[in-house]
């Protein structure tokens, strides 16, 4: 038997930091089913009651979750009057900083997620316009002005990973595929090779690419196992040769991906 | 004077929880500048130990602050022998929904941003592939299985929101640029009337609109005060005459957009 239990996301902005605290935490409860909302924008005492009704009017046998990251003291503490479990990010942990910090917070609504810092904010639009016009090697503009350059056979998750890391974290990411020519020559393109310093690569299983490329050209040579192999092989020869990291792509999550690229290219902070 | 303290973001997964988590807590805190480092995959004693030694040996004056997301706990409890102040996030939460909960949690690493689960991982991996072959009314193919259309004139945020909420939320996010045509007949394309019932807008203030454009093609009409404020205008009419909800994006992060757009549009969960 599963259990439910309703949860909330409540906040005076976006609700995004809401979302992720509380998702990790839920993560690690896996009897459970959650059933979430996200409720974004309580900035003032009558939202905060109309959210309150909302989470006492919830049709669940047991008291939801609240997830709570409300800037706001006074918005606050109306909704902590709801009847649920009732945690709020700021309560926990804003006095353990203030006092290591030795001054109070000054609480300001979305500070998380809005545009804290414009000439960071302009850096990350204009990371992502960077990476869709170097997305699937559709560019060569500027191509040595990357952050990045992600490269691997067709369908390995390069186009999803290049907008991860310019849309979260402001890296002009650019990606390129290797194609047949690349494959029988066992080397760069020529136009790639000036920049292998800045190259990552996305391998998979042959049998997942093979699933992956099947959804879209089933029956093919494109998705057979043998052409899946085939490239994995010859891609993973050329990384090797040019001294390329790597990762296999077949059981990671973009982020994941991401978060290892740029640990290996040294693009932390 | 600023204060300049040293930030640790630790977790056995990707660190993108900790990031944000401790980015919400540390913007509270407007008279410091925080130095910010990133340690993720700490995934066994060895690393927990090096890491450690990394944070006792920081240059920095003052202790450093670190934000732990850490899930195993034999690594998390050597991390929290740092000299630091040393917050993790499983640690303030998990007991207390254990307690509601009833059972114990059973820890997994890298469940917040892992492939949790194939079939909406699947689903959120389309949604980007859609919005890019929707991007900037490229495509007409599949325009009726968006989940939102974001219209817009030229250099709005258009781009960077679709791609957010296709990354994020996994929902097929088209976007379409309202050109002169559109501005002069005061109607949407035709191809666009359709699909007006999933349409959002985006405006902008002239003046931001000028200071954007003009970044791209200066002194042209394109970038012209009098043309900036001719096209929101004229936006704005088509809006409101079709009924369509928009924001204007001059003072907000793309975050916030897509957030306004979710809750307007009814696509929360």
């Amino acid at each position: 038997m599963t259990n439910t239990r309703t949860v909330f996301f409540v906040s005076d902005g976006t609700g995004i930091t809401a979302e992720n605290w509380g998702a990790a935490l839920l993560a690690q409860f896996h009897d459970f089913e959650f059933d979430r909302h996200t409720i974004a924008f309580v900035t003032n005492v009558e939202e905060a009651h109309k959210t309150v009704s909302r989470i006492n009017n919830s049709p669940a046998d047991e008291r939801p979750l609240v997830f709570s990251t409300t800037v706001d003291t006074e918005i606050r503490a109306i909704l902590s009057q709801s009847d649920s479990l009732f945690i709020d990010l700021f309560d926990q942990s804003v006095p353990t900083l203030e006092s290591e910090l030795g001054v109070a917070s000054a609480p300001i609504v979305g500070q998380a997620h809005g545009i804290a810092n414009a000439s960071k904010y302009g850096m990350r639009m204009a990371a992502v316009e960077y990476s869709i016009e170097h997305d699937d090697g559709q560019s060569l503009r500027a191509l040595d002005q990357a952050d990045i350059v992600l490269v691997a056979p067709s369908r390995c998750g390069k186009t999803p990973t290049s907008m991860y890391l310019s849309l979260q974290y402001g890296l002009r990411a650019a990606n390129f595929p290797l194609v047949d020519e690349d494959f029988n020559s066992l080397r760069l393109p020529p136009s790639l090779e000036k920049v292998a310093s800045k190259a990552f690569g996305l391998i998979a299983t042959p049998q997942r690419l093979q699933a992956v490329r099947s959804e879209r050209r089933p029956n093919s040579k494109y998705s057979s196992i043998e052409q899946c192999r085939f490239e994995i092989e010859a891609a993973t020869h050329i990384f090797e040769m040019y001294k390329i990291p790597y990762v296999d792509s077949s059981t990671r999550s973009i982020e994941e991906i991401a978060s290892v690229a740029m640990d290996l290219k040294s693009l932390r902070n």
